[in-house]
């Protein structure tokens, strides 16, 4: 290659999409020609990257020509059919979605934790794992390198921009029907209030918290929790760690968090706890109850990395910790991630 | 005694009062009097129990004399001073404040887990739990009762109307502030628009969830978590049971929800946990995801049992199980555990 890598941003216009190109514009700039594709729908939009007005392909083959690496934030069915058909093209995939995180020939890379896993790409894809995953994962990998990660349970408490902007109108229509009213207290009254205004959640959300979220997979589990035991163990190299999640939807408009009770091989105090989230890439260790110091969605939305506080020891077991973590879904929990990957492929590819 | 036994509601004027004076309406009558109690600011206000206006008194001892069963619906430090001076008249005191949950000489009584621990009253008090406790432990007892807790990992998702009428009006302030507006995308856009409006709570709630409930205790811990802790393993007589809990605050009204890890014994499966779920009186089991039935806030708030849903066994571990459990913090969670319990000192009282 000479020069700079030429990237493409395959569902640039998506809500994924956007935060993607406020990243590269805000980035130290690595890139030459980039692209922004869609479906052709939006084709012909101008969209602003790094200050310049760029108007939006529809993704083909011939506009994939010449890409050298491009990041797909589109939905699983896109991206299954498209990303072979650039990578058979010679384009480096970074792909958002899910459809590859569970191939055993696609990496599945957060930088923090496993940078060197992207450098293995036999079918010239890497995948970067779920929002929900991603809310943890820096945390729990940092505390992993140090202590030996044993077990993990996994509360989530997610915001809806998860469901991309459906989720987001929904909950917004849904808050202005439940405001200035006496709801909440009588069953059945905030789902007469919200009415057919659910969105794409099974139940209201306003005044409310759902227990679900994903698809149903077997013996009762859903998508998401599933896929949070399997990308964990996948990212840290732990084949057979015991994970277990339970999946929540709460009234938050961006950043997942979530409790999490880990078991580690080594015993460990609150204090190394502490040192180690302290100086971990991408944490802010943010834990001090005393003077309100814990990470809340609200605090959290529009940063980079991932918050970490409430680190306790649990009280009956030496090697245990319970900490409460949160993180931006649309930023590290999406496009920040994937712009990581990208750039650390574009830094291989110029060197 | 001879005829029905004397009942004072101590603390009638208050949040949880009210909810005690609908239940003693609605359910089969066991009392004589009816003494409705309170501070001496509201002292002559009327208030309707069993359809009869009833003055209410300032509590005083002269306003016990008489009194057989006393239920305490105040906070802990006038529990701490007015239930033994009620006790040493005679009366046999029901506390659903904190002030003698951790008392030893003091029974914690949930009745459809430990009812007989309500026989035995040496300082003739017997405590109801805290709410966030009675949101789970029905369905936890009776899962103990067949397969041997030997572990408990909970995560909350806790109503504001558990910190009082304060807490009610700050989420509807909130909720109101935030409505028809474009925030929680950008950091601090949620504190800006609440401003001072936080109420009882550290950080905003609407739009948002709060990592934090209750007092600080050593090492970082809530009181609420180590409330969670100390009175599951007195209610089950389990001493030594490893407990953990991470409190969250969610914008949800009343009814509080926990998701729950638990570990048996014995080797546990999905249609022996629903059996006995089904089974167990005060719960309700309502688990088909794929029917979108699993319980949520809004849909238990205003009823009476524990509901039950998301019932999954733990992948890695057949001992293990996972659960989502939403109960009415002000019903089960306060006033109708209470009751319960007069109710069956009531008919030991009488027989
Ligand atoms: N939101 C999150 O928190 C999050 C986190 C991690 C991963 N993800 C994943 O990221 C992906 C995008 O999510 P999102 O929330 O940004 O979704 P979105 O707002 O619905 O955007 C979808 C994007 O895909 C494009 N697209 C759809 N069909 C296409 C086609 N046939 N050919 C080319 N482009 C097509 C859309 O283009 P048009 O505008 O032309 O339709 C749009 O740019 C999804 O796979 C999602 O699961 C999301
Ligand atoms: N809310 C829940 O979910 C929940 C759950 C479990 C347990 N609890 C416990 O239940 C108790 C009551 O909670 P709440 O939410 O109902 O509180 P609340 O709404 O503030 O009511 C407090 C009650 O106590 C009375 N009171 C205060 N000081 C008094 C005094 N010096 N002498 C006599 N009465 C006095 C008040 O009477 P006035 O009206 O005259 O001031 C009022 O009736 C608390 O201990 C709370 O921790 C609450």
């Amino acid at each position: 290659m000479t020069g700079r890598p030429t990237l493409a941003v395959v569902g640039a216009t998506g809500g994924v999409g956007a935060v993607m190109l406020q990243i590269l514009s805000q980035h130290a700039d690595v890139w030459g020609d980039i692209k922004l594709l869609a479906s052709p729908r939006t084709a012909g939009t101008k969209l602003s990257v790094r200050g310049v007005e760029t108007e939006v392909e529809a993704l083909t083959e011939e506009a994939l020509r010449g890409v050298d690496v491009a990041v797909f934030l589109v939905p699983d069915d896109v991206a299954a059919r498209w990303a072979p058909l650039a990578a058979a093209g010679g384009t480096v995939v970074v792909d958002g979605s899910g459809a590859f995180r569970g191939d055993p020939e696609v990496p599945l890379v957060v930088p923090e934790v496993n940078a060197h896993a992207a450098r293995t790409r036999p079918r010239s894809i890497v995948a970067s794992p779920g929002c929900t995953t991603l809310s943890l994962i820096v945390a729990v990998g940092a505390l992993h390198a140090e202590f030996g990660l044993r077990e993990l349970v996994v509360s989530s408490y997610e915001a809806v921009s998860a469901e991309g902007q459906e989720g987001v109108d929904a909950l917004r229509r849904q808050t202005a029907l439940v405001a200035n009213t006496k709801l909440g207290t009588h069953p059945g009254d905030v789902r007469r209030a919200v009415g057919e205004a659910t969105g794409p959640f099974p139940a209201p959300l306003a005044l409310n918290v759902v227990p679900w979220s994903g698809a149903l997979r077997e013996d009762g589990w859903s998508s998401e929790e599933m896929g949070i035991r399997a990308e964990t163990r996948k990212i840290l190299g732990l084949a057979d760690l015991p994970v277990t999640a339970t999946c929540v939807r709460v009234p938050v408009v961006t950043a997942h968090s979530a409790s999490v009770h880990a078991r580690f091989e080594q015993e460990i105090t609150v204090e190394r706890a502490h040192e180690t989230l302290a100086t971990a890439p991408g944490v802010v260790l943010f834990d001090n109850p005393a003077a309100g110091d814990f990470p809340t969605p609200a605090d959290v939305v529009g940063t980079d990395p991932t918050w970490v506080g409430r680190v306790r020891r649990t009280l009956d077991d030496p090697r245990g910790l319970e900490l409460f973590v949160c993180g931006d879904n649309l930023r590290k929990g999406a496009a920040l991630n994937s712009a990581q990957i990208a750039e650390a492929i574009a830094a291989e590819l110029s060197a």
